[in-house]
C-alpha cells in the first residue's frame, strides 16, 4: 500500500487493486488553536476529530447512496479511521461545491455590502478553485470553462448534484433540530461519471442549532446519537 | 448646479434639466504613484489627465452611439473637460463589467494556478461589485441575482452588451495596431433600459502595443493622432 498524498486532515493510499485507501487523521482546519470549516490550513489537532469525521461520512455516504447519489465511498473502517474508495479523477487540481442557505464565513466577507449576516440565502452554489496560495479564490462558470476545467455540462450537474445532496444533508440535520448554514463538497469523474469524493463531516460545513454554532465532534454526536 | 457626488476620478453635478454634468478631475487611480486602471484609489495626479480621458470618451461614446449602442451620453465640452449625461441608475451600489481577452492584472493574480500571463481568453466576462472596502470583490450571476442585484435577464444583457462593446473598441484600436488585453464598463438603467454609463478611456482598460503596456495618455494620442 503506497502512501501517494499527504493531506491536511487525510492521509490517501493507493491499494493494489487500484482503489484508495483514506486515512483520516485528528487534525483540522482553523486559524490560531480555532476550529474554521472555512480555514485553509490545519489549525489543531483534537483527539478523535479522525474517527468522528469519518463516522459521519460512512453515514452520509450510506445515504446517499440509498437515495441513488453516485459517490466514490465503498466501505469504512471506523476504528482503523479508514475508508475505501473507488479511484476518481477530480477537475483540474480540485474544485470545490459551496452550497449555501445563510449568508456567513467567505460569502458575508465578500458580500457584506447586500447581504446581513445569517441572512437566508436559497441554496446559492458558488465555486472555489483549491488553491491555499491564492486563498481558495472564487471562480465563475464562465472562466472554469474558459481556463478547461469544467465543460459547461460539467458544471450544470455539478452544481445540480451540489443542491441535491447538500438538501439532503440539511434535511437530516433537520431531524435533529440543527440547521444547515453552508457545506462545501467535491466532486471527481470516475469514467464519464460525476460523483461525490473526499468526506461529509462537520468539517465541511456550518451548523448551527438555536443560533449557536455546532464544533464538528459535537455535531457528530448530536446526528448519530452516541 | 448641485454637486451631488465626489468621485475619484470624476465630480458629478446634478442640472437642472434632470440631467447629469461630469467633470473629469487629473487624478488618475493607482498605488504608490504608479498608474494602475486595475486600482482602487488615487494613486497620482497626472497634468491632462482629465481631458485626455474625456476626450477619448467623447470618441467612444460618439462611435457606439453611431452603432446604435444605448449609452448615457448626451454631448461633451474638451475644453472645460465636463461631459454632459442622462440620468441613469446604477445596479445596486454599481457594478463593473469585465471583459477580458488576455491574462493579466486581478484574473491572473486569481487564477495563476491554471493561467498563463498574457494568455489569451475569448473576451471572457466578470462582474465585480463596486465596494472600496472589500477591494471591489468578484460575484457570480447566481449571487448578484439572490442578493437582488439583477435579475438573470438583466445579467444576460449586460453579458452581451459588454462583449458587443468591448469588441468594438477591440477593433478600433486594432487599427492603429494596439491589442486590447481587457477593459472594464459601467452599465445603468434609463427607465427599462440597460444603458453605458461612466466613461470609456485609458483609465479602464488595459491596452498594449508590440507587447509594451500604453499609459492612458499615450493611448488617447495613439487612438485620436493628436
Amino acid at each position: 500500500m503506497e502512501l501517494v498524498n499527504k493531506g491536511k486532515t487525510k492521509d490517501v493510499y493507493k491499494l493494489e487493486n487500484g482503489n484508495y485507501l483514506l486515512k483520516f487523521k485528528d487534525d483540522v482546519t482553523g486559524e490560531d488553536g480555532v476550529f474554521d470549516p472555512g480555514a485553509n490550513k490545519v489549525g489543531l489537532t483534537i483527539e478523535g476529530a479522525g474517527r468522528s469525521a469519518l463516522k459521519l461520512s460512512k453515514y452520509f455516504f450510506e445515504l446517499l447512496e440509498e437515495k441513488g447519489i453516485p459517490t466514490h465511498y465503498i466501505d469504512a473502517d471506523v476504528e482503523e479511521a479508514t475508508m475505501t474508495v473507488k479511484p476518481a479523477k477530480v477537475f483540474g487540481n480540485g474544485l470545490e461545491m459551496i452550497c449555501r442557505y445563510r449568508a456567513v464565513g467567505s460569502f458575508l466577507r465578500r458580500y457584506g455590502m447586500y447581504a446581513k449576516e445569517g441572512q437566508p440565502l436559497d441554496a446559492l452554489v458558488e465555486v472555489t478553485i483549491k488553491d491555499d496560495e491564492r486563498n481558495d479564490p472564487l471562480i465563475t462558470e464562465d472562466a472554469l470553462c474558459m481556463l478547461g476545467i469544467l465543460t459547461h455540462d460539467e458544471y450544470e450537474t455539478l452544481k445540480e448534484l451540489t443542491i441535491k445532496i447538500s438538501n439532503i444533508v440539511k434535511e437530516e440535520l433537520a431531524k435533529k433540530g440543527i440547521e444547515l448554514y453552508d457545506i462545501k463538497l467535491e466532486f471527481g469523474k470516475i469514467g464519464d461519471e460525476i460523483v461525490l469524493i473526499d468526506e461529509i463531516s462537520g468539517g465541511n460545513m456550518r451548523a448551527y442549532k438555536d443560533g449557536k454554532y455546532i464544533e464538528p465532534l459535537e455535531l457528530e454526536k448530536l446526528i448519530l446519537n452516541d
